[in-house]
């Protein structure tokens, strides 16, 4: 209760406007009952049972008539009341009479809060006085189904959301913000640009992709791979199934057990599952040889996909799916080699995230002082300390939480902020003391003695299908000429033979330089091909015609979000393709062309 | 019963050799009865039930006593009997009681084979006179359990191994070459090389690979895609797990739905397993868009893991596993494209057992006259004649079998012949009629109607750990340069600082080059450290002390295999290293230096 009063001031807004909402409501549609109604993040709702239904077309007068009743509004008065003058002022509404008996029985007090002529069973949080509500700072966005107290067995309720700001620019803002999120929508973009599919025969939350999304994928996967095989990470490979027994010895089975995909054999009584983690199979690499404190660390790395169980959400989308490809490292080390190892991943995720493009901040997540956590305290200060220097060495935009860690160790997460401002969790870095002692795992120290080692988990993507989500609509579908899956569309103005040879030509020059490159001969006018090639955001266009057969120069048209100045100068083909293949090889964001 | 004496010469010998073999069995150990015993591959047994058991140690003399006794054998008798006369003649042995039983039943005309003074109830395939088994050209090789009529609820029965030739060089050549597989004994390499590893904890068939076993993994499949991607290949991805449903509409749950792995989700009521093939998936990506004939051909390439639930066979081997991974392809195309794209794919396996060294034979199976195809039978004799010719035109040596398609279309099998003589089933290359049909795949044809694409399956490697299996003793572990996971050591003379740096040097720069390099700095003789990289395998080691560091020159030692002259001049360190990059790069199997 006490805690409903601490809110934010633009939590208080959308919280009063909740009130607003349902005063409204009642009163233009005689026979409603309003139910409850928070703020929620960006906004508020209200559930109500309704007469007849709320369309979103109902909206704008709604949102008129609010505006009118709050010009009558002033201050919020609280009054604490008894179950019995409660129940009297709500006589007629059965979800408020239910909520008071509720209350009653758990011996809280009661209370009203009252706005206008309009009386609310309430625990509080709203604005002083309702002229600090701006009229211009809120809207409302859409009508749902929800169910009474949130069971679906129960009855069916209408639920109308809103958004809404402390100022109108932030409204506008924001509304600006969700237009082009919409406009992005990586669904919409993936059909459009042909990226991925999804099928009712294979299910849902299993997306396949096509040639143009694997070329994503593996330039993704290729790029955060190359950012660690530099510092001596090393490529393995293991099966997407198990035994169970591995993760009974990893404890995974008695955490996670019920979110696994269980895999039955026919032939044999083994009782498999399908891996929702690669580091019990890595360990068994590791630990397959004995090691010694020269070999450390032990650096594994491997792109592969792991089967995660969930209800899947949204259809058609990879925001959240059943097969996730992770571009995974487990890092086996002495503990004073863990600065300078989280050193080299740091400085790999914030080449990676400058490259696409994306803002990161860091959460340095640590132990509290509570026995939830496994492992040696000493350990955990040194490691958290290390944590701490790298982040600091590699001069990243830091935070620190403590409570956050996981039981087994603290790590490091990255958020990155896309091209509309969202910020999403991405990449982490985890420290591990749990699963080399789980494992046993071992290595002979300098001193002849055996150790154990530390373990580091850390994917740089996290999951490519996530990642991919993010990014296409950060980018709009507008990728960067190292990832575009066409990186040149070549356009001839005939199909004279003459023509076919000299595209041909360059399309074979464009392959040595390990361009992907397509002509497009079909028989439309040039215009038509230009607007064809614009609609699958293609960063370069060439017109192949006489002029540039016989001149053997080229201007090419460049997708406006790569070009620095806008003017191109004639260029050989050879130099213009070498220069894309430079592009491409040093991953720039931005054209010389 | 006629069929038994067609059989080739050799074949008489064996079968001829496992009645000695039982007559002197009898003769040996007093109260044995013998079963059966037929010509086998290289060889023949025979199953004995015996008081006490034979051992591999009793073998020399039992073998000592077949060569006395096959002197006194001459021309092998024929003589027709009936079942009375059978019985009597085996009162004594309720084995063949058994068989005159069966064979009575069936009506069959019993028939006794005598040689000597043995007789046994046999339907013939001997060689005519005994004088034709050359005494030098068999020997027993060893003893195994078997049971009566190969059923295990029957009496266990003692088995008896020979192998057998008709020259004693061609038993010296088989017994060479079976001490030779001994040594390269994949399983064996395999952990010595450190290439994969197994762990009861994941289960049996359940390969990891090292990051030696990576590289060999990650170069073969690159080389094998690289093969295609020329001719406009695109790689695609598909999830590892499926539901079922997919299969119940490409018809092969109906066919392989108990060898399937099932998956059961704990969170939905979805009915999934996992994929033990890839062209259902890659069906539906053909079809998530209209397709035109001039877009056709389509190919797909996918090197992915498939799951087959199959009895393991032996443990710790590559030779059957349930994760197999394929260097898979399909391709959609029109019926007139089949010849032109076979040989593309011929083409490309052509090149790739070349480089790996192993002769290849074809197989080009085809339908016969029965109604067991699926698929218009106009269809089957053009794709067969383009199949044929296609094969002619990449000049192949090849045998047709009728009668040995699938269901769904003709097919070519590749055998490739590996350094000791062996062959193996690799690659095919699958027509398929039915699964277009069965999905209802289309293509807008040049008339504007809807039209159908047939499809072809391809592995070039098949798949990768069974292929690994076979070329690890192809090559008894000493891969060539453009494979070997350590491609050159260096081998440090002292610890001191300078030639550390010397040597951190050469590592940039083989980096730079893309190539795999370890040095070797530990605190061991040069000596020691010279045979460590021998065992490895490692085609270059290179020494790096003060002659190498002030001359700027270095001598490499090469892996013998490698070799053409075994002379090696001195060279700088930057010519030996682009060298070898370029070796490897071209992947040849000899050096020039």
């Amino acid at each position: 209760m006490s805690k409903a009063t601490q809110v934010s001031h633009v939590e208080g807004i959308r919280h009063s406007l909740s009130h607003l909402l349902a005063t409204t409501v009642l009163e233009m549609y005689p026979g409603t009952k309003n139910t409850t109604g928070p703020a929620i993040e960006n906004g508020f709702y209200e559930d109500f049972d309704t007469p007849a239904p709320i369309t979103d077309e109902d909206l704008p007068k709604i949102e008129q008539r609010m505006r009118e009743i709050l010009k009558t509004w002033g201050k919020f008065e609280r009054r604490e009341v008894t179950p019995e003058e409660a129940r009297k002022e709500f006589a007629w509404n059965p979800y408020k009479l239910e909520l008071i008996d509720d209350f009653a029985q758990d011996g809280k007090q009661l209370t009203f809060y009252i706005s206008g002529t309009f009386v609310d069973l309430c625990r509080g949080g709203h604005v002083q006085d309702a002229h600090e509500i701006n009229p211009d700072a809120f809207t409302l966005s859409k009508v749902s189904g929800a169910y009474w107290r949130g069971d679906q067995s129960k009855q069916q309720l209408q639920r109308v959301y809103g958004v809404a700001f402390e100022t109108p620019e932030e409204l506008k803002k924001y509304l600006a913000m969700m237009e082009e999120a919409k406009k992005r929508d990586h669904r919409k973009l993936g059909q459009e640009l042909d990226l991925f599919v999804f099928s009712d025969l294979v299910g849902s939350g299993l997306p396949m992709f096509t040639p143009r999304g694997t070329v994503l994928r593996e330039e993704l996967a290729a790029f955060s791979n190359q950012l660690r095989l530099r510092h001596g990470f090393q490529k393995v490979w293991i099966p997407h199934m198990t035994k169970k027994d591995l993760y009974e010895a990893s404890g995974h089975w008695a955490k996670f057990g019920d979110e696994l995909f269980l895999v039955k054999s026919q032939e044999t009584s083994d009782q498999l599952v399908l891996k929702p983690m690669n580091c019990p199979h890595h360990t068994r690499i590791y630990a397959s040889r004995p090691r010694s404190y020269r070999e450390l660390p032990v650096r594994y790395l491997e792109t592969t996909t792991v089967y995660r169980d969930e209800k899947t959400g949204e259809l058609g989308g990879l925001n959240r799916v059943r097969s996730i490809t992770q571009d995974d490292c487990h890092v086996f080390l002495r503990g004073d080699q863990i600065e300078a190892e989280i050193e080299i991943l740091l400085s790999a995720a914030n080449e990676l995230y400058a490259t696409v493009g994306m803002p990161l901040r860091v959460r340095l997540s640590y132990r509290d002082d509570s026995d939830a956590y496994l492992g040696d305290k000493k350990l955990w200060e040194s490691a958290q300390k290390q944590l701490k220097e790298a982040v600091i060495a590699n001069n990243m935009n830091y935070f620190e939480q403590e409570g956050e860690a996981a039981f087994y160790g603290p790590k490091i997460d990255f958020m990155a902020t896309d091209a509309i401002g969202r910020e999403h969790q991405v990449a982490t870095v985890q420290l591990d003391f749990v699963q080399p002692e789980r494992f046993g795992l071992e290595y002979t120290g300098e001193d002849g003695t055996m150790k154990r080692p530390v373990m580091i988990h850390c994917a740089l993507l996290g999951s490519i299908e996530r990642f991919l989500a993010v990014y296409i609509e950060h980018t709009a579908g507008k990728f960067p000429v190292w990832l575009a899956p066409e990186q040149v569309r070549f356009i001839t103005v005939n199909q004279e033979q003459v023509t076919v040879d000299f595209a041909d030509k360059i399309v074979r020059r464009a392959d040595e330089l390990g361009l992907r490159v397509v002509v497009d001969n079909t028989n439309e006018s040039v215009g038509k091909k230009i607007r064809t090639a614009e609609l699958w955001k293609i960063p370069y266009t060439v017109v192949v015609g006489e002029k540039e057969i016989s001149g053997g120069e080229l201007v090419p048209r460049v997708r406006k979000d790569l070009e620095v100045s806008g003017e191109h100068k004639p260029m050989t083909i050879d130099e213009f393709l070498k220069t894309v293949a430079h592009e491409a090889k040093s991953r720039v964001s931005k054209t010389s062309l």
